[in-house]
């Protein structure tokens, strides 16, 4: 019979309930089988017969039991037998290594203290006092109007981006992005050319995508543009502001040539990730200016501006794509968070945006600096910074015969180091025994003093000393 | 010659960049053409030579002009003319109708004053000040492990899901959801059964990847069993606590028999978009929990219990499909926004979100008895209100001969009222005269008992009154 626990926290109704349940499903109650009527399970029970009842009306709602008229509840055929399974509860690492780094030179690392805080929630705070039922809406698809609408000036002012408002599309990200990407032109392409070395995430989302993936090297002006027109690839994905990783700007006769490349029916996905990051001169000017009827597709971020933890990026589609950007994603819903949307859109229209891009060049300048003269100070000739002076990273030629990547890789996880081996930018992964791939955002110039003269020995010397 | 203006709120030494950089594109000066020396033009334009060089070096970087040595600055070949084309500003009106509803029986529309602010407010503060590097992080790709946590606790708690926090991934709305799991499965499964009627997005995102959608008719207990079997499907979406759109709750034969049809190679995708919003007994349990080692993807939302603009969201991977995900998704990011993950994992862990679902089951229990009272003040006889009492929408069934679909759509728009067809349940969009969808969450009791007096006359009236 059932038993009841006056001590468990769960309600009466839903102990019977669960009793009952388990007996169905382990075919302890077998099928046809019928139930006490309520009042005499009451008695029995020592309940009020409306307990039963409610649970009685939970399991005829599930289908564990049913009614014939007026002869009470019999058990229903469910046709298998449930063991119950214990829940697991053991956890698993997650792929975020939990330790916390003394020295982090990933090359998206950002400053840990300069996200301007108070002007956000300023702003973040008005939208959710003055518009309350903001929270209770999905907003628009293609993203908040309003921020389109700042977004579109500020492309056009600082990256020579043309486009109305009706072709810029707000994201969660670049993955979210080329997800959208890759559903759009399916049918249409079929193999995508990457960078090699590049930037894996669009690798990885278009070979999800089933799409081939052709990896192209990089050569001093970017996309090696003789071996793509050779290749049957009708997608070309680019970094051509800041070649990422080896940081080579696309000079515009290259940037022309690929454009005639694209006319057939062929697209450009021109990520623009980290171009208002430019320490020399100003940013290049986005290839999609040169030709905004053209098939182009320009994607830019504010996670290396702003915040990755925001999630709040945004696509431009070329004319050609809109109509089929609005077939396939009828019911589709935004990706970022409307409030998040708001507060970037009065952020940028109080011109705090462009306020804190002047910052935060004058600050990553200064860590770049501090990272090349530490190299120059601890590697002196055994270095070679490749790269513009731009963005959160710089690659350095190891000269000699530095240990092996695998070996480094290691030792800097031991020493406490964050350091994302080169490799990952290899579309097969080989590794990069000469190259060393550092940001900078993330120190201050005196960690980033130490933190390469540590790299120095783990690259060189002997086992690095303690710290 | 170039021509400075000094009004031009643009530094004199872009604007000798650009005017170049237009006769370069325009071939006005052709390619090995020889610039004047910085020295010559700064004195011929009346600007500092620095002005001249910093435009010179921007132009070297882009690729326009290059040097030789000692010999000056030549213009580059760069193949191809480019006319300026002109930025197009025509603002096109986006997806969302702007207009302002008086009545708005759209199925996803919440309560507009009930998202719980102030408590969100402080959570979502103290971390901005707590962890000021918050905002300079990606976070765990996966999800942030306190959220996954207090989700974890509370899916077992509240919807029987036995999981680890292994199993769960947080993202950014259904859509994010079902993208992973179409890109997991590629290569796995091909085909697709969808509910019909049923909830249009898998449809979309399942055919843009590709996939063979099969739309499977709905019955009693929910999907057709008997149809699934006979299909070549290998995965199955279903809704079985709250079929969408049309209420039924799956029984427990037809689930294990599901679970049972899954065992060999197939997926079932289990969207629980709103069980937590049952207004008679309590919510349905998972079907995920009668075989948390089967083949079922879990999916859950805050949508419609908390908000849909934060984009909130997780699916709960069988272990089956854990290792795969890792390797499908190794360099990708978080969906969801970090301050936002934080604030829920918070808000949960303080028991604000038990307090807020029995808080707004009983504001939509009573808008929807506000409804169906409405309904039986108004159309009588001919409204027949199908579906559970629960979540945030009914089915109306029209008798007699009401105005067709189409019509009603139109005249409710006249009106000032929002009505989703019907028929964007069904997957060849074929119009639904006798069905009305009818969303209550949005609107007050006064707002409901005038809106369908409305949709009375819209649906068997003469020209509606005006409002």
């Amino acid at each position: 019979m059932l038993i009841l626990n006056h001590d468990d926290p769960r309600p009466l109704y839903v102990q019977i309930y669960a009793q009952v349940r388990e007996r169905v499903l382990t075919g302890k109650l077998p099928a046809e089988a019928r139930l006490p009527s309520a009042r005499d399970m009451a008695a029995e029970l020592g309940v009020s017969r409306n307990t039963v009842e409610s649970a009685y009306q939970e399991l005829l709602a599930e289908g564990y039991i049913h009614t014939k008229a007026r002869s009470g509840y019999f058990v229903s055929t469910i046709g298998h037998e449930v063991p119950p399974a214990p829940p697991q509860r053991t956890a698993m690492p997650s792929r975020v290594p939990r330790t916390r780094y003394t020295f982090d030179f990933h090359p998206a690392g950002l400053d840990p203290v300069s996200f301007p805080a108070s002007v956000w929630r300023k702003y973040y705070l008005e939208h959710l006092r003055m518009d309350e039922p903001l929270l209770a809406r999905y907003g628009d698809p293609q993203g908040d109007p309003a921020l389109r609408a700042s977004l579109r000036d500020y492309l056009e002012r600082s990256r020579g981006v043309a486009c109305g408002i009706e072709h810029i599309v707000i994201c969660s990200g670049l993955q979210h992005s080329l997800d959208m990407v890759a559903q759009l032109l399916r049918g249409r392409c079929m193999a995508l050319a990457t960078e090699d070395p590049g930037y894996p995430l669009p690798r990885e989302v278009f070979a999800n995508h089933g799409y081939e993936v052709v990896p192209t090297p990089v050569g001093p002006g970017g996309l090696d543009l003789a071996a793509l027109e050779a290749s049957t690839c009708d997608i070309a994905y680019i970094t051509p502001s800041h070649q990422f990783p080896l940081g080579e700007v696309m000079p515009i006769a290259n940037r022309l040539r690929l454009i005639e490349w694209a006319r057939q029916g062929r697209f450009i996905i021109e990520d623009d990730y980290d171009s208002e990051l430019r320490y020399q001169g100003k940013p290049i000017p986005s290839l999609q200016g040169l030709r905004p009827d053209g098939n182009i597709i320009y994607t830019g971020t504010f996670s290396k501006i702003l915040s990755p933890a925001l999630r709040l990026s945004y696509m431009v589609l070329p004319p050609s794509l809109l109509a089929e950007y609005h077939r396939r994603f009828l019911f589709h819903l935004p990706g970022a968070a409307l409030p998040e949307q708001r507060t970037l859109a009065a952020f940028m229209d109080n011109g705090h945006l462009e306020r804190h891009l002047r910052r935060m060049r004058a600050v990553y300048r200064k860590k770049r600096q501090a990272l090349t003269a530490a190299l120059a100070r601890h590697f002196g000739p055994k270095a070679e910074v490749i790269g513009q002076e731009a963005g959160l990273h710089v690659v350095v030629r190891l000269m000699g015969e530095p240990r092996g990547e695998a070996e480094r890789t290691k030792l800097a996880e031991a020493s406490g180091i964050r350091l994302l081996p080169f490799s990952i930018a290899h579309a097969d992964g080989r590794p990069a025994d000469e190259f060393l791939l550092l940001g900078f955002g993330a120190m201050t110039p005196e960690q980033l003093d130490q933190g390469v003269r540590l790299l120095f020995d783990i690259s060189y010397g002997p086992e690095p000393r303690s710290h």
